[in-house]
């Protein structure tokens, strides 16, 4: 399905859009695959386990059942945690890459845990390149384990995982990637870029409604794990040694939210897969960012470094600007949008995944023009502060 | 509304009850309100969390303002697991109450946490007694916490907690209970029965969606537990700050079981609360239990010791009976029963929980009676063995 034949139906009910980076608005038969009780012990929900784990180790592009899927219950944070603690041995050291929130609650969460880590904090976005991560890894033989973000969802760069792969696994070192954001719309294929481990969930970019989280790991580290984890909840080989003899979760699955991602998977393969949900976000970015700019804001990052995810756009600098009117003036008009999270300038982001397309886009920015106006604000152009931040970055 | 007056509708789409301890059959109502996504930082989703919150606080029976709500991603054992690793300090020691799987499960937690801890292991079903926990706690004055197990979903046992909670706070120690499978049903009212923090989950005696549990704590507690926690994700003091200081979750929360559980509430209260919820079950359950004794089958436990939640029943001795064959039986007529989990002697378990009355309940009567014919099984009374059993558990 060409992603500009049709506009997707709009959400019922007088629904808002979610443009937002998940929860995120869900096609209909997603949500509808959800009006039925399945017992988790069941014949019936196992092969619906199944199912939905073959689909995303064929979507990490494994076909040498190398690898392994482990779903795990909770938000995507619980999977980021379940992976560190659980790949990460107890004398492990681990380099975490940060450029923005997630990046930084790696950091936190490797805290917790009590175990060795080191931490490459590049600020609000600056992207960690190759050449440091080598040269980090050069100067301390003792780190085991390098975390990326893939897409940090807080500005919405998409951070170089190619190369900081190359520059891990020439130096012997191993790779976890945290992929929430992009997976399933960005490529992450083993066979192109290395890594051990990476987590997604289930409200992203599959576009299925938020419970649970997953992994996608190869199989001999899983297997090399065993009693890593500080956590039972969380812990990831007993996950996956557990479904491995019974086909069933460990604990309660979140069984409405496994059912609708079966159906959102449906969706994904019928879209034609990775390639093609990556180019319905891109095209909703394009359109939506064009047109942004065309009304007179501008976005944090330069083209090279934009996700199709996420967007940050800097606030104007004109005082009618105030964001929480502009939220409720764009909720108003149908679409909910998400604040920033920089720490030097006012920003807002607005998501480009979930179940839209550029039809859609259009009307978010003919929305946000009418917004402007209805607040008075003359020119969206930002602060002077903005464009000096933004000159950091390399285009 | 009495829970004789009509039967409710059966579930749709040909499809069975479930007669497990959650995931359970909802009403379909509840599953509804699935059909819509949900923005989480939304004001109208905050103020959807806070509902719950304050609903749940109010069934606990507190009405002076001295326990709070913290809701926690995924199944019910993570928020046991949150429970245990926010509320005991890294210097405290758990007495472990186990008389099943579930407390095993608890002090397997307290392995992994790394924190002290002590067990009384009653085995398969017999109840930890108060003056056993008394004299436990006499021994060891290192003990700081208890946690007990309120009905043992394993073998259906109700667990006396309030003699417990005597026994321990006679002692100046702290009581923890994990009601998962009770809250709702069986009073736990903070004014009856002394504890500081209890934990249930969505999909139990609520009868909602599952995708999240709760810990309703005593404030104080919680002020005073920062810092404890083992795991980021799992650390309830964090997650509990978080949503004071913003109403919403720290972390992406399971938006649509969240909007199903609210309704789940709005037919908890119109049913008529705890009370009327509870009484349903007792009826729910004396009705199958009658049913059952009456074509042949024994329950494990005696009448005194029968939880209104789920009820383990002896296999036949018959040859001709085979579990498997059983439960695909019963499914096939409509109802999805749960295998036992005695070590002794096989067994099964059948539900009385979730949207279901004394009409299901004769028709699953009906059900196994026509299965042990289809089956050949001419009595379904147990082995010696089972009956022997049983016997060690007064009545
Ligand atoms: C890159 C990234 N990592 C981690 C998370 C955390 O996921 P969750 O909010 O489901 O815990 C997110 C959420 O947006 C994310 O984008
Ligand atoms: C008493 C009790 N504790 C803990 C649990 C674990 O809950 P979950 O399977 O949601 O992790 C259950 C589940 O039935 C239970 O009945």
């Amino acid at each position: 399905m060409p992603a500009s034949a049709a506009p997707f139906p709009a959400p019922r009910l007088g629904e808002p859009y979610l443009l937002t980076p998940g929860p995120l608005t869900t096609a209909f038969s997603t949500k509808e695959a959800m009006l039925k009780d399945w017992g988790s012990w069941d014949a019936d929900f196992r092969a619906m386990t199944k199912s939905i784990c073959d689909q995303l180790v064929a979507l990490a592009g494994d076909t040498r059942g190398e690898f392994v899927c482990v779903p795990m219950q909770g938000s995507g944070s619980f999977s980021v945690e379940a992976m560190l603690g659980t790949f990460v041995a107890r004398d492990g050291k681990v380099l975490v890459l940060a450029n923005g929130a997630y990046g930084l609650r790696a950091a936190e969460t490797m805290r917790y845990l009590g175990r060795a880590h080191t931490l490459i904090d590049k600020g609000d976005y600056m992207p960690p390149r190759g050449d440091e991560v080598g040269a980090a890894l050069d100067a301390d033989p003792g780190i085991t384990h390098v975390i990326a973000i893939h897409c940090e969802t807080s500005s919405g760069i998409l951070n170089p995982v190619a190369e900081i792969s190359e520059a891990v696994y020439a130096r012997g070192r191993k790779l976890l990637i945290d992929s929430m954001s992009a997976f399933g719309a960005i490529d992450l294929d083993v066979n192109r870029i290395r890594y051990e481990a990476m987590v997604s969930s289930a409200n992203k970019c599959i576009e299925g409604v938020p419970g649970f989280g997953f992994v996608v790991a190869r199989r001999s580290e899983l297997e090399a794990a065993k009693g890593n984890s500080h956590s039972l909840a969380l812990d990831l080989h007993a996950q996956w040694a557990y479904m491995e003899k019974t086909g069933q979760w460990r604990y309660t699955p979140p069984t409405h939210v496994v059912a609708a991602f079966l159906e959102a998977l449906r969706l994904h393969a019928e879209e034609g897969g990775v390639a093609a949900r990556g180019a319905r976000y891109v095209r909703n970015r394009d359109v939506m960012v064009e047109g942004m700019r065309a009304i007179g804001f501008e976005t944090l990052l330069k083209d090279r470094w934009l996700s199709p995810i996420i967007v940050t756009f800097f606030c104007p600098a004109d005082p009618n600007f105030v964001f929480a009117r502009f939220y409720e003036l764009m909720k108003a008009k149908g679409f909910i949008i998400y604040p920033g999270k920089l720490t030097v300038v006012d920003s807002f982001r607005i998501g480009c995944i979930g179940r839209m397309d550029e039809h859609v886009m259009r009307k978010v920015v003919q929305a946000a023009k009418e917004a402007l106006a209805e607040m008075g604000v003359a020119s969206a152009a930002p602060p002077e502060a903005a464009i000096a931040e933004r000159a950091k970055l390399a285009a």
